[in-house]
């Protein structure tokens, strides 16, 4: 079990640790025939690179993919396919005097409760580098709905506490945040400035919306597509939220504001979300995601040690001011995958 | 796979329709030797009925669990446990007028769209109905977690827009719409019965705390405790959204605010909502659900019939003005669930 | 996990003890809008009754199914498919001394050392009236491999040493032991008249064919179509060996015997069993299981107690002479439920 | 799905082709804090290298195994293990003439009428050295069950035709066919020489003994021990058929034969194989699996190409004459792994 698959009929496994050897992917269940290269999984990755948005930090790490199974002249072949990364240049120094320290806010903690052992070194499985397995099966992912021309377009709609009120997804590709809301953008940017100053880093809201995703998908009971999707979301380190629709608002709605009328032409608005019933209803799958603030500040902390004696830290290095935008594309790819999985299941049984 | 399985050691399938011959789950896995009745469960589903709440109407429906396999002179075998509850006096005449119309909210149009076929009796499998196999295993689910001294409890702090401010949880078995707030219940009372006044039904927000729970339970990285809480919750046909400790909160917060200190005695705060990494922390853990109004409402609503033409519906007959707060119980259900199965993956690799 | 549930997107799950309140298997994952009516189920049950065969005992056993969930208006609607059967007019008074006894050839003692308690009355869930549940599932997917223009059959090859050497399928239907050999008929029965004298049992071999199946069917590595059904009939309790084609002749064979050559018309011979590599052929599918006899046996034994003292044992009672034919159908029901899971996985990825 | 993963706690995904950059295995739900190392996991590696019995190839193929993740400081620490070998110094062109050729026996039809595609070289996925992943995750799966005390062997009771009387288990480690019986040993290698100086391969028999497997593993009914092992075994390419204990004999027994009498020392014999009603009763747990003459051959065959036109095919280069001792190692790892998964599930209810 172990927890390091997703899915049923398009299955991922991921694997590796932040300064292990390498970090990868398994791939299992997809369709054979299908063009894939390297490089529609390279361009994924690069989108989650450091250095991507301004909150970020100007590291190195070099994610170049290798695709070491499952393709065969250009083609899956149906079998598993293993996509890899190495580490390398990895300098696990800085994390030596981090051996014995809980981190605040890290896993650090509940690894060593749970298993009894860790691998300290930047942050082990538990690292957001764990994600680079998940972006590449999400490339993968995509492939799959761009056959059933599915779409799908993740971006950060508050950070800091900086909301964005346009939804511009053009614009969305055109600025280093990801954002829809040029004048929210130039906030969020001052607000980053601000918090970087601080030794602090900013929390946020990305929203992720599918189009052209058809009536159908998704089952019921317990595999409701939201359910999936929350599930695949909430997967995500930094995610301690998850909605859909109208969301956490829902609570603030009577039935006959909330109800979505449906007329020849289809829903009349899209408070569920694009799901009823668990099942899609063909409007746009509408998400939105809590992401918290990266828990490695520069200011000083108060913890314990592994014998539960106070003390203090200070985390050196360089960090990212938010998990926003190279969040996005892992909450790209989660989507990706969890729709994928559904598509397959659809055909299974139509 | 049907969608209608959830866990991985502990696993319950539910099955049954409104307005079929009965409804059930079978739940496989559970230890052997552990004391169990139907009055055990039956507690658990008469939390569920009809006339529980203020905002619920007053129609009869029995409820009265039957426990056909797995336990062997009080006590389970280690063989599947099948609980069934019959559909008694059940009159579907009223949904003779809607077997062609889709009404708004609800899964008639998606369940039509997905299998070309459905029972519209009283939503068929789409109904509230469904959750009395969850809750019946849920009774299940708790008894393992009672083994561990794990203790969990659902209640209201949110109801027609009215907030819950105080936490006092013996309050919430006091009254009946669950809430830990004197104050707030009158208020919430009085949006009930303006609601009903008007035909309309109320959203609200749910939370559950649960307690005594050791660190080390959940599985990285797709397992992680509140991703598998998540899809728990979310599968919940009324839920909306999904969070865990500060939750949506956290987009405002940064880093030196959300991070929750840790010191000899346990953690300072509780933001995290005692998770962190996937695995608990031993602190309390924290949930919070959005409860969208109940979409059959007594006012008048555009819609369209199986041929995409326009009608107008009116939904006759008694309904209840909120999900909450007999979907409390649910709730309750789906956390202990979920908590079961990872209790037991963890017995497991220890 | 439990163990009692089968495949992937076919999916069954069975409960329910010989002497407990009844019996019943959940079947997920059937597509919709399939006729199934309780008399397509009750056909095959009836075929698994005592009084079948010959060396079958004349006890009366109603096994009249219920199917309480999944069905509206005659068709499967996609949601799970609840069939049950009561355990009528049980006297578990003859197993009342056995309580304490571990029959040998019998699971009372595994059991017991597994879940540290068992439901003795008529050997529990170890039963081999659990199969109900597979036949009635066996029933729905058989549905499915009609669709498919599958087809598969099961008739006795060896009983008590009496080995059978045509293969005339038409003669199956026709006698009481599903042999397709007339001339082994004769010596069968004189076998089952013998044992029946001494208070013995016989063993047998059942060979399982199946026709139609397109080339395409299984998926390497793991879930190959033999390793399924392998699971598939080696989960049945009678039976001890399972094999493909040549089967254990192959070991005497030479690679220029043991191919089968490929022509424009097919395969020219077929000992691979119409699968290679995992993957069927478009060859029939030929599949031998070995069925020990039934461990009840009306001669004195000796065996322990639940403190493992000595004691003797003489089970009364009126027994089956063999697990056949009544196995057959069994065997049957297995084939077809691992078969349609693999036609419905085929279909996603096609 | 995609069938590349086997067990439910103790779980493998394996991946690679024959002549593709790599193959691996990712090994999830491994317990924390076991020490393991790559030499662990290579010294089960050479055991499957060709050169190692008589009967097999000179080829060299070097197979060094490394550990991507999953080991800190030389021990496990509860997260996946990625264990990879690269294809080094692999020359395809031998397979050019095969591209469009389907070669009896073989894969290569199947996977082309499953896929629509297929990667010829050297038999891509369906080659026999896809098991090097099963190997190394078998190392993994001995060192849990060496925990408990259990150990395992497989060794050599046939070939081509001639059969081992002796079960000298300390004369297997000593001889290249890992056979128990010295004589036996002989006449096998003379039946070696003649199939090698005909250009053809032999077929024989592989006996599993487990020893030291506590009563009690193994989960009714579908996922008995034996069922469980059953699908093991048969994945393994060249295995057409699998049996337990007496196996196939059960067929020619009597009841009062078959069943094994229960004394306070245990059970007198051991006609079970070491399971009852699917769960291990404490005794020697003894498997047979029938191995296929390799399809390889030098002689010369008739197939048909892509297109069903008949073509004349004689394969070159060296092969092995049988599967046999080489597939030892991978029986035994099987058996291992399945055992290991059910080691766990055990935990988790107990």
């Amino acid at each position: 079990m172990g927890g390091n698959s997703l899915g049923s009929l398009f299955k991922i496994t991921t694997w590796g640790e932040s300064h292990g050897e390498a970090l990868g992917v398994v791939v299992d269940g997809c369709p054979s025939r299908m063009e894939l290269s390297e490089d529609d999984i390279q361009r994924e990755m690069d989108r989650r690179r450091p250095g991507q948005g301004m909150g970020t930090s100007p590291r190195k790490e070099r994610d170049r993919v290798r695709v070491l199974s499952g393709i065969h002249e250009g083609r899956t072949t149906g079998t598993p396919i293993s996509i890899l990364l190495w580490n390398e240049d990895v300098d696990s120094t800085p994390y030596d005097e981090l051996k014995d320290v809980y981190r605040p806010g890290q896993a650090d903690f509940t690894y060593q409760s749970k298993y009894g052992i860790r691998d300290h070194r930047g942050g082990g499985r538990a690292s957001a580098r764990e994600t680079v397995g998940r972006v590449a099966a999400g490339a993968v992912a995509k492939k799959i709905l761009a056959r059933e021309k599915i779409e799908l377009m993740a971006y950060t709609i508050e950070l800091g506490g900086i909301r964005a009120e346009e939804r511009d997804l053009e614009e969305v590709k055109k600025n280093s945040l990801c954002c829809p809301d040029k004048d929210a953008l130039r906030d969020m940017e001052r607000e980053i400035e601000d918090a970087k100053l601080q030794g602090d880093t900013l929390g946020g809201l990305v929203e992720i919306v599918v189009r052209g995703c058809p009536p159908g998908l998704g089952d019921p009971v317990f595999d409701k597509l939201e359910a999936d999707l929350a599930k695949g979301l909430m997967s995500v380190g930094a995610v301690k939220g998850v909605e859909v629709g109208a969301g956490f608002e829902v609570a603030r709605m009577r039935g006959s504001q909330c109800n979505d009328p449906l007329g020849p032409e289809g829903f009349a608005k899209n408070d569920s979300g694009g799901i009823l019933g668990g099942i899609s209803n063909g409007a746009d799958i509408l998400l939105r995601v809590a992401i918290k603030p990266i828990p490695s500040i520069r200011l000083e902390q108060k913890t314990v040690d592994r014998s539960m004696r106070p003390v203090s830290l200070q985390i050196k290095g360089r960090y990212d001011v938010s998990a926003i935008p190279r969040i996005n594309p892992v909450c790209e790819a989660m989507v990706a995958i969890v729709l994928a999985d559904h598509v397959l299941r659809q055909k299974a049984i139509a």
